[in-house]
C-alpha cells in the first residue's frame, strides 16, 4: 500500500527504453549511432543547400585511452585477466570473450548549416527539443537521433561528448563538452568556448567554415556491426548520389563513396495539414494558434487544399455557420470531433505533393550507375497520390548486370533512407512475389537484377514501431507494381536486343569455323593453276579475308531484317 | 535559415508516435486499448492481494450517442451518405465503407487497490508519471499503458474519459471526467467529485468497494480486432488462472473466463540492481541518493548480492580504497565507468530470483486444464538462472488431446502476459524446430499438442521495440529445451500406455467378433441334447457371457505382463 507516484523525465524514459530508438546490443547500437549522426549531417547540409560532405571515423580505443576515458588501467586489466582465467575453467564461452569490452571513438563531421553557440546545449543536451517538429518529409524517425546517441554514450562510458559547430555567418567555431542530466533532462556543460575560425582545424586538419563535428565514445562491436554499416553506406550512396561519404573503419580501411553528381533535388518543404488526416487534438492546437477569426477563414488559412468555396461546401455538410468564431468551435467538443469525422469522408483535393522531395529519375540513375556499374538502368517516377491525408510519391528503378550478382536484389528507401531489415514483410517484396518474371525474360535465381523502390511522403505508412518496412497498402502496392512493370518492359527490350546480338555472333562464329576448310579446298584447286603457284600462303590469306567479309555482311543483313520485323511486333504487344 | 528550436512535451511526443505503444490502426488500437486496461486492472488487484475480477464491456455507439459524443447528427449522416453515393460511382472500395467510422465505448473495471482522490489526475492525465518506475518483474511495456489509451481516445473522439476509483479505506468513490492537455502534459479536469460508497453502483449495478472503472470512447474496428482480443483473453486465462475475466463484446456475446483456482502466486517484489547489469547513469543516481558514506557501504547497501567481503574483493580489483567517500566517486567520471566495466566481468553471485513471480506448475496446470480440457498435462519449472544481471525463470508446460486441434500449438508468455505476434522469431519456436518429435511419439501435423512457455524476469530480452518475441539467447534456449524434453518424456509414457490400452481393446474387439459364431456353433451342438431344448436363447446368452469373461481375463493378463516388462525397459532408456 506504500506505492508512491513518481514522475520521470523524457530523457530517463528514453534511456531506460533505448531499444525504441534501435540501441539493443553493442553491435546494433554502433550501427544506429553511425546512421543517426550521418542522417543529421545530411539534413544539416541540405538545409544549407550544400552538397553534403560527411566524414565518419570509427576507432577502437587504445590502452592509454581506455585508461584516460573509461578508467581501465593496465593494473586493472591484469586483475581482470586473472578473473577471466578462473572463470574460464568452468565455461568455454568465457575463454573467447575479451578481457575488456570493446570501446570506440566515433567522429562524424558534416558541412551543414551549423548550430548557434546559444542553441547547442538545448539541441544536444535536452530530449524532445528540436528544429524538426514540423510537418515535412523527414529522414528522422522520432526526432531523437543525435540525443539518443549521446544518451547511449554516457550510459555506457560516462564520458562527455564533444561538439564543434560553425555557422557561415560567424567568425568562430562553437566548442562544447557536455553530458545530459537524465533525471532533469538538462545539459551538463563541462566546457564551452568560441574558437576563432582562423585558428581551428577539424580532426583531418582541414579548415572548417560551416558544419558540425560530434565526437562520442561508445560501447560497440565492430565485427557484429560491420556488414550492416557498409550495406547502409552503399545504399545511402545510391539514394543520395549528390553526397560524398568517407568512412574510416577501426581496422584502418577507408571506404569512399564519392558523389556521382553535383545536382541536388529541391529540399522538402514544410506544409500545412490536409483536412482528411487531422486528429482532434491537432485541430484544437491549430484553432488555438490561428489568427483567423471565423471557422471559414481558419479552414482556408491553416489547412491545405481548402479554398473559400470548398470551405463553405464542407461547412454546409458539417452543419456549422461559416462565420462561427474560431473560439466557439474550439470550446465545443462535439463540433471539433464532428469536423474531424466529416473531414475524413469529404472529398477534398488530394494532398499537395509539391512539398515532397523525391530523388528523381536522373539522380537515382546516377546513384545506381555509380555503385553497381550495371549494363542497363531504368528509373520510373510515378505520379503523386495520397494516403490518409498525406501525399506520396513512388520511384522504381532497375539495374541489370555489371557488379550485380545473380538473383533478384531488392533495395528499399523511405524518405530517402535505406531500409535494411524485414524485407520479406515489405510491400515491395509483395510486388516482387507477384511479378511473372519469365514474362520479362528474367531467371529469378540467375539473372543479375537489382530493384530499387523509393517512397517519399510526409507520413510513411510503417506498421511497426521499428520502422523497418512499409505496410502493404493497396494503392501503394499498385503504384510500385506499375512502376516496376514499366521498367521491366524496358529491360526486356534490352535483353532481346542483347540476345539478338549474341545469336548473330554465334552464327558468325559457326560460319567462321567452316571458312578455314573452305579456304584450303579453294586454294588447293587454284594452286593447280600456275598463276598462283609461287605464293600459296598469300593466296590463302586473301581468300580468307574475302570469305570473312562475305559471311560478316550476309549475317548482319539478315539480322537487321529480322530485328526490324521483331521491333514492329514489340510495338503492338499488350503488357 | 529561420529554423527555430521547439520543445514538445512527452504527451505530444507519444501522441505523434503512438505506434510505439501499439496504436497503429483502428483494429490494433482497439486490441491494444483493451489489453492495456486489463493489465492495469490485474496489476491493481494483485497489488491489493486480491483474486482479480476484471469486467470488460465493448459497445458500439448508437445514433443518439454518436450525436451526443462525436457530434454526428442524423442530418450530418444524411449529408455524408449523399457524399458517399457520389464517390461510389468512381470507386468500388468506397461502396463497402461505412458512412461513419466505427466508434465504441469501452468500460474496464477491476477490483484492485484503487487510486486516491488526489492522485487520479496525475496518474491518468500526465504522461511519464507512475507508481511503477521501480525494478521489478512487470507486465507493462513502457509504463504508459492506460495513458496511451486516453491519448488515443481524445485524439480520435475529443471526448473526455471517465474514471471511478475507490480504495478500501475510504468511504467514497472518486469520480473524474478529464482530458489530457497534450501540449502541457497536464490533466484538464472537467468534473471531479466524491460519491459516497453507499450511493454508488458500478455499470453492472453492483456494489463497489475497491477498484477502478475506466470508460473511454474509441475509434475502432471490432471485426478486425475480434480474433486477437479473444485469443489474448484465452491465453491470459491460461497464465492468470486465479483471475476471472468477463468480456461483453459489441454483438452482445458474453465471454466468461471463470477463475480455475483461488490460489495466487506470490507477487513480484521490488529488488535492488545487480552490479553486473548496471549502467553508469543509474550508478550515479544511486550514488546521489544513498545514505552510505563509503563506497564499500554503498555497494553492500544499494546493490544486491554484495556482502562486505565481496565488496572488498571487488574494490581491490577496481583499485579503489573501500573507505573512499561516495561523493568522491560520483564526481569522478573515470571511477564510475571503471566500476561499471569491472562489474560486468566480476563474478558476483547470480541475481536473486526470489523477487520473481513465476506462475508455478500447479497454477499453470490449472489454467491449461480449465481452457483446453486436455487428456494429459505436464508442467516443468526450471531452476532460476541469470542473464545480463537479471534473474530469469522458465516454465514449460505441455497439454495433449482434449480441445486441442491437431498440430503443435505454441503459447508464449513473458512476465505473465501472452505474446501473440511474430511466433516464428521467438526463442521458443527455435526450440520447437530443434526437437525430434518422432522420438516422443508426436506427429507434427496430426498430434493434438499445445506447448506453453512462460518466461519471467526483471528484464525480458526483447530484441525489438515491439516486444512481440523473446531473443534467441543460448542459455534461455537451453533451459526451454530441457524443460520441454522433460515434459515430452512424460507425455511419451502417457502415449505408450494409451497405445497399449488401445491395442488391448482392439484385441478384445477382434476376439469378441468370433465369440458370436462360437456361441452359435456350441449352442447348436448342445441343443441336440434335450436338456437344453426348451430355452435356446437363454442358453446362447449364458454361453456368450462365459466366453466374454474368458477372453477379457486372458487378454488383460497378457497385457499386464507385457506392460510391466516395457516399463522396466523405459527406465533404462537414455534421453
Amino acid at each position: 500500500m506504500s506505492s508512491k507516484v513518481k514522475t520521470i523525465s523524457p530523457a530517463e524514459f528514453f534511456a531506460a527504453n533505448r531499444i525504441i530508438a534501435g540501441f539493443t546490443n553493442p553491435a546494433k547500437s554502433l550501427f544506429t549511432s553511425i546512421r543517426e549522426l550521418i542522417e543529421n549531417g545530411l539534413d544539416a547540409a541540405e538545409e544549407a543547400g550544400r552538397l553534403p560532405y560527411i566524414r565518419i571515423r570509427l576507432r577502437r580505443l587504445d590502452s592509454s585511452e581506455l585508461d584516460k576515458i573509461i578508467g581501465i588501467t593496465e593494473k586493472i586489466k591484469k586483475s581482470l585477466r586473472g578473473l577471466r582465467k578462473k572463470g574460464a575453467e568452468n565455461d568455454s564461452k568465457k575463454r573467447e570473450e575479451e578481457t575488456v569490452a570493446e570501446f570506440y571513438e566515433l567522429i562524424v563531421s558534416d558541412n551543414g548549416i551549423g548550430m548557434s553557440y546559444k542553441d547547442i546545449p538545448i539541441l544536444m543536451g535536452k530530449v524532445l527539443t528540436s528544429t524538426k517538429y514540423v510537418l515535412r518529409q523527414q529522414r528522422g524517425r522520432f526526432g531523437l537521433g543525435g540525443k539518443m546517441v549521446i544518451i547511449y554514450s554516457i550510459q555506457e562510458t560516462n564520458a562527455p561528448v564533444e561538439i564543434y559547430s560553425a555557422r557561415k555567418e560567424d567568425d568562430f567555431v562553437s566548442h562544447y563538452i557536455l553530458k545530459i542530466d537524465l533525471v532533469k533532462n538538462e545539459p551538463i556543460i563541462i566546457k564551452s568556448e568560441k574558437i576563432p575560425k582562423k585558428k581551428f582545424r577539424d580532426p583531418w586538419c582541414k579548415k572548417f567554415d560551416s558544419g558540425t563535428i560530434i565526437k562520442v565514445y561508445l560501447l560497440g562491436n565492430w565485427s557484429g556491426a560491420k556488414n550492416n554499416i557498409l550495406k547502409y553506406l552503399q545504399q545511402l550512396a545510391v539514394i543520395t548520389p549528390y553526397a560524398t561519404f568517407i568512412f574510416e573503419d577501426p581496422t584502418g580501411g577507408i571506404h569512399v563513396f564519392e558523389r556521382a553528381t553535383n545536382k541536388m533535388p529541391k529540399p522538402p518543404q514544410i506544409t500545412k495539414y490536409h483536412p482528411s488526416g487531422i486528429d482532434t487534438q491537432t485541430l484544437i492546437e491549430l484553432l488555438k494558434s490561428t489568427k483567423a477569426k471565423t471557422i471559414r477563414d481558419f479552414l482556408t488559412k491553416e489547412l491545405q487544399r481548402v479554398g473559400k468555396k470548398t470551405a463553405e461546401k464542407f461547412l454546409e455538410i458539417v452543419d456549422i455557420d461559416p462565420l462561427t468564431p474560431v473560439s466557439k468551435i474550439r470550446k465545443n467538443d462535439r463540433l471539433v470531433s464532428r469536423i474531424v469525422e466529416v473531414a475524413r469522408k469529404f472529398e477534398f483535393l488530394s494532398p499537395d505533393p509539391s512539398c515532397l522531395s523525391p530523388i528523381g529519375p536522373e539522380l537515382l540513375e546516377a546513384g545506381i550507375r555509380k555503385i553497381f556499374k550495371p549494363e542497363f538502368v531504368y528509373v520510373v517516377q510515378r505520379k503523386p497520390f495520397s494516403y490518409g491525408g498525406h501525399p506520396m510519391i513512388v520511384e522504381v528503378g532497375i539495374a541489370y548486370g555489371g557488379d550485380i550478382s545473380p538473383g533478384i536484389h531488392l533495395y528499399r528507401f523511405a524518405n530517402r533512407i535505406p531500409l535494411l531489415y524485414k524485407e520479406r514483410s515489405d510491400v515491395s517484396w509483395k510486388v516482387i512475389e507477384e511479378i511473372d518474371w519469365g514474362h520479362y525474360k528474367i531467371q529469378k535465381d540467375s539473372s543479375p537484377l537489382a530493384v530499387f523502390v523509393s517512397v517519399v511522403s510526409t507520413r510513411i505508412p510503417f506498421p511497426e514501431t521499428s520502422k523497418d518496412f512499409i505496410d502493404d497498402i493497396d494503392i501503394l502496392r499498385k503504384e510500385i507494381k506499375l512502376g516496376l512493370q514499366e521498367a521491366l518492359r524496358k529491360l526486356r527490350e534490352h535483353i532481346r536486343k542483347k540476345e539478338k546480338i549474341q545469336r548473330r555472333l554465334r552464327k558468325k562464329m559457326l560460319l567462321f569455323q567452316y571458312t578455314g576448310a573452305l579456304v584450303r579446298s579453294v586454294s588447293s584447286i587454284l594452286r593447280t593453276d600456275e598463276k598462283y603457284e609461287d605464293s600459296p600462303y598469300a593466296l590463302d590469306d586473301v581468300l580468307y579475308a574475302m570469305l570473312v567479309e562475305i559471311v560478316d555482311r550476309s549475317v548482319s543483313e539478315e539480322l537487321i531484317k529480322k530485328e526490324s520485323s521483331s521491333e514492329s511486333l514489340n510495338i503492338g504487344e499488350a503488357d
